[in-house]
């Protein structure tokens, strides 16, 4: 079995089904941040980047990542955000195919990821274009005008999962680039980034990895390409050499050319605490687990709560880890759950969306989940002016 | 006075010659953090966002950093790490000039701004040029085919300080954007960015602002562009309403543009603590107190070795915060200074570095520095192979 809850510190009286925006507190985290400060940067200073191995640790967890999305050792690096790995991932994929003027993409796409390519294109001037179309028109809208194909594979709204697979031999079978956001499927669903052949992925560790709030990204590089990726973004980091402090830049020989500057340490720790939470943990379990879970929960909302209609794929292998539905007042009625305790999220214009994590979460829970659902809607909770206005920020 | 030793946590036996580098543990930090973890992330979850005021820490800690930079409210906001803040300063610059294909660096400038500055041009492929120039022949090389000219103000091997507004008055009366970096200034030395003129400034904040291994860096923009300079890094969070999810990016009005992805909280809890031992703390009695505790220091070594040789300008108005010796055989001296308990750094071929951080030192441990030093020297205990061939990190 998957589930830990006693890993978790979970807040009494909490159902949370926010795990794919932000995951709860691993117990281990709390300590090793705590000794992390006190042992390591109040007793090491400095000495901390070699005794106590801080300058490792992106590879280190990097590592750690890997395993639960099929990356070979020496192929994940952590850092930064993942905004700032897709502009990186983008930038190089162009390089790789020289005359080519197209990123394709999807209109279910995470924001950030279209809006790092628009910022992208326009500082380059030099006539790229953005091309996104529905999710399910990507694979016809690939051509050979198509430098890299840039998808995510769980839509954020839907929780609609595209064949990975499947996508990347139709990018290279037209000569794409192909760069997977795995920021809804890492810890979410089992990814074999090696088999699939794509030549770059990113994501985030603050969802279902369960890193903290604000926890580095990772990036992938298929290992053949490791060498030779082209990096935008040159920091000393990711210099062959960096404390030869040579004037000239000249990347590391693999995946670290993909560090930049200097890794955010405390942010490491608990992350690294959080990955720990999965040793010994097989993705395919995660997945039957989440699956059953999912499907219990939509049998009872559709029973409990007609008004919601189902906005992710009924088909449970065509969905990530996360049950979306769709209500005019999805906003309120959100609220009026989190007031409940049911904490799940929103995302405009009308969607009501919950994760589902087997880490920390049950049939127990799911049932009592949906049993809030039925008050909410059956009674019109969602209906008070204190749930309508509430400054919405994420 | 500017002394508060006890709000630090000081390793016992240690004298602490590198808070250019690495700051130590504000006592509060630690707390800090450990609360954010248990009560915010742990508690509130997701709510943390809105809640704990999470998604206002990059503007509310910038405003506490701009205090100390001359930097008027609203115009500085903290993420990523400096080399990505280089990359955006650069970047924007470049598109406020067009036609001109010059950006002008000096020799002396930190290995990190040079190699994103030919990160970016590779990127671009449009005739850009990297010229460097010894730091004292700056201002001679400003024309009018330099775009923009970016300098760290205290040189990180000698401390050598460049007049800030002198260079950018130089700069202007060329039409180039000044970029300044403020690695070795901002709680170093007075920084007025306002009185300066110049129009964008980065920094990081684990130096002298005792932030914290990877704490997050900062950028400036001069008020009355921050609304109009383009965002190469183009994030969700520098979005004008990102919770809108809109598919095209349209920046924020005004620094909040520079944001790019989601903040790292946990490293902004430390950093936030840390800002707060500033309070009321003013930088020209920090100045004064760093310039007695650095020629008290020079006067002492210079007497006690004489095989040293002064590397920083002997002029305590042009060098910044940090005192600098030459030495043939400095890595290993500063090894054996570091085995007993003097701990300043390295920077290759010859250059050991001590930084003065009055906050935490004061002129007793400047005398016993300086005997230590003496003892390495006199008695030759560099001449050790345990010193010698120590693996080098940082």
């Amino acid at each position: 079995m998957v589930l830990r809850k006693e890993m978790f510190d979970l807040p009494e009286g909490v159902l949370y089904l926010d795990g794919n925006s932000l995951g709860p507190l691993p117990k281990a985290a709390g300590t090793r941040v705590a000794g992390m400060i006190t042992d390591e940067w109040g007793q090491m200073l400095i000495r901390g980047w070699n005794d106590a191995g801080w300058m490792a640790q992106p590879a280190m967890i990097g590592d750690k990542v890997g395993r639960l999305i099929g990356a070979p050792e020496g192929s994940v690096v952590m850092g930064d955000t993942l905004s700032i790995k897709v502009y990186q991932a983008v930038a190089a994929a162009l390089k790789m195919r020289p005359g080519r003027k197209v990123i394709l993409s999807d209109t279910g796409n995470f924001p950030t990821d279209l809006y790092m390519v628009q910022g992208l294109i326009n500082t380059l001037e030099q006539g790229f274009e953005l091309k996104t179309v529905a999710p399910e028109d990507v694979a016809a809208a690939i051509d050979d005008q198509v430098a890299a194909v840039m998808l995510t594979e769980v839509d954020y709204r839907t929780g609609r999962m595209h064949d990975m697979n499947a996508v990347t031999k139709f990018a290279h079978d037209s000569g794409a680039v192909m760069i997977w956001d795995l920021a809804h499927s890492a810890g979410a669903v089992p990814v074999d980034l090696a088999a699939s052949g794509c030549e770059m992925a990113v994501g985030c560790t603050y969802k279902y990895l369960n890193g903290g709030p604000g926890a580095p990204a990772f990036i992938y590089v298929r290992p053949d390409l490791a060498g030779a990726v082209q990096p935008a973004l040159a920091g000393w980091l990711g210099h062959d050499a960096p404390f030869d402090f040579d004037p000239d830049y000249r990347p590391a020989g693999g995946i670290e050319r993909m560090r930049v500057g200097t890794p955010p340490i405390i942010q490491l720790a608990a992350l690294d605490a959080a990955m720990d939470v999965w040793e010994g943990v097989d993705m395919a379990d995660v997945r039957a687990a989440s699956v059953e879970l999912q499907e219990l929960f939509i049998r009872e909302v559709e029973a409990r709560a007609p008004d919601l209609t189902l906005a992710s794929p009924r088909d449970a292998q065509a969905r990530g880890s996360q049950v979306s539905f769709r209500f005019t007042e999805g906003y309120a009625a959100m609220q009026a759950l989190i007031a409940r305790g049911v904490i799940g999220d929103f995302r405009a214009p009308d969607i009501m969306r919950f994760g589902f994590t087997p880490l920390y979460l049950d049939a127990d829970d799911v049932m009592a989940a949906a049993a809030h659902i039925e008050t909410v809607m059956r009674d019109k909770l969602w209906d008070d002016p204190q749930y309508r206005n509430r400054g919405r920020v994420t």
